[in-house]
């Protein structure tokens, strides 16, 4: 017997729940979308008790439901195997997992700022500081692509997304070359990135329902409606 | 043969080493503070290239350093049996760090800010936004004093501690009734915090030479200057 595919609660977007698609995806998890419209469809919802601090993301699986968007990436590497072989690797997963959390602000507001090259501006001051940092921890990792250990950790599946979409923002924004030309000087996570986004898993997801276009344009601005929507 | 005791590198103060340092306690990992003053001091440490991100606090312990505030926590937590006894529960665990950090940016703040009032009404948004969801997981638990299982875990020991900053906040800015009063409707994270703050590790902590006072008034003035001298 089959069990069901988890449920993962949110916008109709990619937002905080993004790298938790990642995540799960790379984890063998399967899930589905469950994308919420209208403010009724949240206030009930909060009033199930199912969401802990009354805000998605939120993944509903096997009977337990997960709130905070790097809970469900961590959930999703615990039963994925993907948290490195010994404390020492989950440690260094860890420092990694908040290292781009501290590096990534800038694509979480992309869709809600008004000039995208202002955005872009922040996420280039974002890569200058941390980015020469993940480099040199794959560098001292010795053990190409990979930045934890000899074998894929969610360290690897969250640096690939970060790498994915910020050149995503820079070729919505300034065109495809941009976006090449800002990788150029980061050869280890393009490979890291070229590794990552070739795993069947991860193809999958981007050829999947659960996949969001980057939020540019259109897109990103109905984004930004239906969440002002949803939590009216 | 006994190992030497983990080194916990920051500034002369609280800020963001003080849950590693709750966390730490309660994992029985021996530790002791090293207190940068001088800038030189900090880039002699960021070229020895134990920093990740060129940040502290950093923990150096059995050959490995650490980065990253809550990698550090959560690294004690593994070490000292503290993060639940299946994947289940620490994935709770993991809900409930991540829903700390958001509750906690304005003891953060404190001694940064120029009105301790104007820090203690952004403390009580937070209060009022965040604690009811802690109360509700404790009651959910139904084990109490804990809020994940049926023994201690790091969830715990960082509840407790945000119980006992905020706490103190209140007390350095308004007196110690008004540090009561905010705490009356609080019951279960009342139990908790005392559970927790009786533990004989943490009284330990609270006696040692690893403690610093709340940063209000003089210490708060002081260890600004401390962090502004370390990063200029």
């Amino acid at each position: 017997m089959q069990s069901e595919a988890a449920k993962l609660y949110y916008f109709h977007g990619r937002g905080r729940s993004q790298q938790s698609r990642w995540a799960l995806s790379a984890a063998k998890i399967p899930f589905t979308n469950v994308c919420l419209s209208s403010s009724r469809e949240f206030e009930e919802l909060c009033a199930s008790g199912k969401l802990t601090y009354n805000q998605v993301p939120m993944l509903e699986a096997g009977g337990q439901c997960i709130s905070q968007s790097m809970a469900i990436v961590r959930h999703a590497a615990r039963l994925g195997s993907l948290f490195g072989r010994d404390s020492q690797e989950s440690s260094r997963c860890d420092e990694i997992l908040d290292g781009i959390t501290d590096a990534r602000g800038a694509i979480i507001s992309f869709p809600f700022m008004d000039d995208p090259h202002e955005c872009c501006m922040r996420l280039q001051q974002s890569i200058q500081r941390f980015w020469p940092c993940f480099e040199a921890l794959i560098e001292r990792n010795a053990s190409p692509p990979y930045v934890v250990g000899a074998s894929l950790t969610v360290a690897d599946v969250l640096l690939a997304e970060l790498v994915d979409s910020t050149s995503e923002a820079f070729a919505a924004t300034f065109g495809p070359e941009a976006a090449v030309g800002m990788l150029a000087p980061f050869s280890k996570l393009r490979a890291l990135h070229q590794h990552v986004t070739g795993l069947p898993e991860i193809q999958a997801l981007k050829n999947s329902d659960n996949w969001f276009p980057f939020p540019a344009g259109k897109v990103g601005a109905d984004y930004v409606r239906n969440v002002r929507t949803v939590l009216s």
